[in-house]
């Protein structure tokens, strides 16, 4: 079932896996956008009307024409009449004639036939009712014009955006209160392997507890998506093959943790194959840890067999599964690879041929961040723990030398 | 009652105040890890036994003594008896004299006088019950030993430690279901502005939405703390006297964003002073978008009166609340600043003796990542829609080059 005798690096593997994977619709849902943080749009958002919805003040001062301040300076003011002020929050029945002015506030609206306001610095109360206007303004100065934001039909936030704070701030200017979004991505986890046992049950020799269903549906929900446990699964194939039906059907993917001896891990991979077609696509991946992966499309729905040591199975999660969660809950964004700029503090040795990531821990240095690695057998959680991100090594080098400037990506 | 004539840089006003902040210290409470995600640990958590609990092998293969393997090799093969399996998720209770070996997997206990595991892949099935090896293995060889992950009395997880996915499946692995975290911070928001109203209100010419409590709203949630909402304030010094005072003692920190105008935000400033002692810490930053800022210390709580104008909110907010909520949330690890390092695609003017934050959009470039600037004035809330991040333009520049590289902090 395998399709390659030479493993793939991750990023072909992901590549190849996602190419078979068909398109992938969720569906919608109306909701509060107050509660709609990090949610992904299922359809562009239209303004119905102009932002700002009227011409506005961008700072306390004086509305004028702008015709009636040319010329002015210190030395040379222009002289204006003050009609009124602009009330605050409300329409400014006021309309200025040539020579006129209207006291006016941030955010006031400009009254009829005024183009700019001057600064109250550039202004001085010079006799009961007349300004003296020491700046030539600009037609539009200090001025935010209507729609100068938004213009009304515009697509303000298109389809597949996944909401940050200002989009939420953005769609209450227009006052879109409910919003349109796609369903929370379901991922069913079954953990695997006669060895594991529930955290809270007791520890009897040659046990481990279930720490992948944790991690990895905290990793999940950090994402956006719904972590939906399955629970423990011993190594039998009927078991597994009932618990990962019934588990794909009611999911939009599958994570399936294998125990960790080769002949849990062919089980797993035997069983995802026998879920539907076509099947498993990529069985190994030339990466360390992570090496026996499985991906799999089965029916239209993506399926992933993580390896049963659960550092394997985070590392795996960052690289290959968050990209995929990203694109089938519907976000069309790119995403961005946030990462520290630090230098080695000692040399990580890898073998060539394989990409390597090796955790490593962030300490302020002199100048930035140094980054150090954190050694120990790649099978203890624990060095995720002690560690604040992962430093990739390229499959064409032997390691990296110390000092070297690497960019650590946060975990 | 500001303390400074001259305005100072963000990093310096937040030192400032900061430093005038009092220990704040939040109560705890004891929850579910499944549920922790994203908490911060009240107490250091101590392991009650070691991890792994048993000597493990790490690899399919069969355990040994290293000393009956020494010297051997493809070429001289050493022979052992092969004694038995043993069992994954159970206690071995085999146990190996000179000259015998016991198959094992992954995961798998070792087995009473064995100290090295040989990969089957070195191996050969000789004769019924003989196994040839091919490797002279070390001591300790593919095992891991018990303790070595953790070691029973260690701190693995410290005080004032924000849970990340892996965190919860290291506490999941040693039995760890509960947990002592810190209470979620409690920010009150206020809106304040005779020209604001609700989003979901009729909005009438001269009015604007209240864009803010949902906009800083979002951020809060974002960074694990929980918003509390006051609604919207006229600009009145009683009423928003009255509303502050209840919501500062009701949350840890209280953010108001003042009303667009100059007396509007004087009035802030005022209401924000009497509140309790010392006040006022900083009146104004030198930094745009959000000069106009207040940080204030009042009866032991922070309290910060935020620009009206949306843009400048959200960065302020970013620059300024969001290192507060990490303190006050009892978190002790450093701030990493993840960013993305792209190349500016255009001039990006800046007035010298101010930072300067500008919203940028990112695209892929032929190597790496390409800043795109998005100009607009600095009080559109859309322009924060259309950008992935933020750069930063120092005090010190009149601006930055188009093909310069610039890090974007991600928005």
């Amino acid at each position: 079932m395998p399709e390659f005798l030479e493993l793939l690096p991750p990023d072909e593997a992901l590549a190849h896996w996602q190419a078979r994977l068909p398109e992938y619709s969720l569906t919608s849902e109306v909701i509060e956008t107050s509660q709609a943080l990090g949610r992904v749009t299922a359809e562009p958002i239209i303004a119905s009307h102009p932002l700002p919805s009227f011409t506005r003040s961008a700072m306390d001062g004086y509305a004028v024409r702008a015709a009636d301040t040319h010329g002015a300076s210190d030395s040379l003011p222009a002289y204006l009449k003050l009609i009124g002020e602009a009330p605050m929050g409300a329409v400014t029945e006021l309309s200025i004639q040539p020579g006129e002015c209207v006291l006016i506030h941030t955010g006031g609206m400009l009254p009829e036939n005024a183009d700019a306001v001057v600064m109250v610095e550039h202004t001085q109360s010079a006799r009961p009712a007349e300004i003296e206007i020491a700046h030539a303004a600009a037609v539009s100065e200090n001025v935010i014009c209507q729609g100068e934001d938004v213009a009304p039909g515009e697509i303000v936030i298109g389809q597949g955006v996944r909401l940050r704070p200002q989009e939420i701030g953005g769609l209450m200017a227009l006052g879109v209160t409910r919003v349109c979004v796609y369903r929370q991505l379901r991922v069913g986890l079954i953990s695997s392997g006669d060895e594991v046992i529930p955290p809270d049950a007791e520890l009897h020799p040659g046990q481990v507890r279930d720490v992948n269903s944790y991690s990895l549906g905290a990793l999940v929900a950090h994402n956006g998506a719904l972590a939906v446990q399955y629970g423990i699964v011993p190594d039998q194939a009927e078991a597994l093959r009932t618990t990962a039906k019934r588990a794909l059907a009611a999911c939009d993917l599958l994570l399936v943790t294998a125990g960790s001896s080769a002949s849990a891990r062919d089980l797993t991979a035997q069983v995802i194959n026998q879920l539907g077609e076509p099947g498993v696509l990529v069985h190994g991946v030339s990466v360390r840890p992570g090496k026996p992966t499985i991906l799999a499309v089965c029916n239209g729905k993506a399926v992933v067999g993580l390896p049963g040591n659960p550092v394997s199975a985070m590392v795996i999660a960052l690289l290959l599964v968050t990209p995929l969660l990203r694109r089938l809950s519907g976000e069309k964004t790119p995403a961005y690879q946030a990462t520290v700029e630090a230098r080695l503090s000692l040399n990580l040795p890898s073998q060539a041929g394989r990409e390597d990531w090796a955790p490593v821990r962030l300490s302020r240095a002199q100048a930035g961040w140094q980054a150090e690695p954190v050694f120990g057998k790649s099978n203890l959680i624990f060095t995720l723990v002690r560690a604040d991100g992962l430093v990739r090594i390229p499959a064409a080098a032997t390691g990296l030398s110390a000092g070297e400037l690497v960019e650590v990506k946060l975990i």
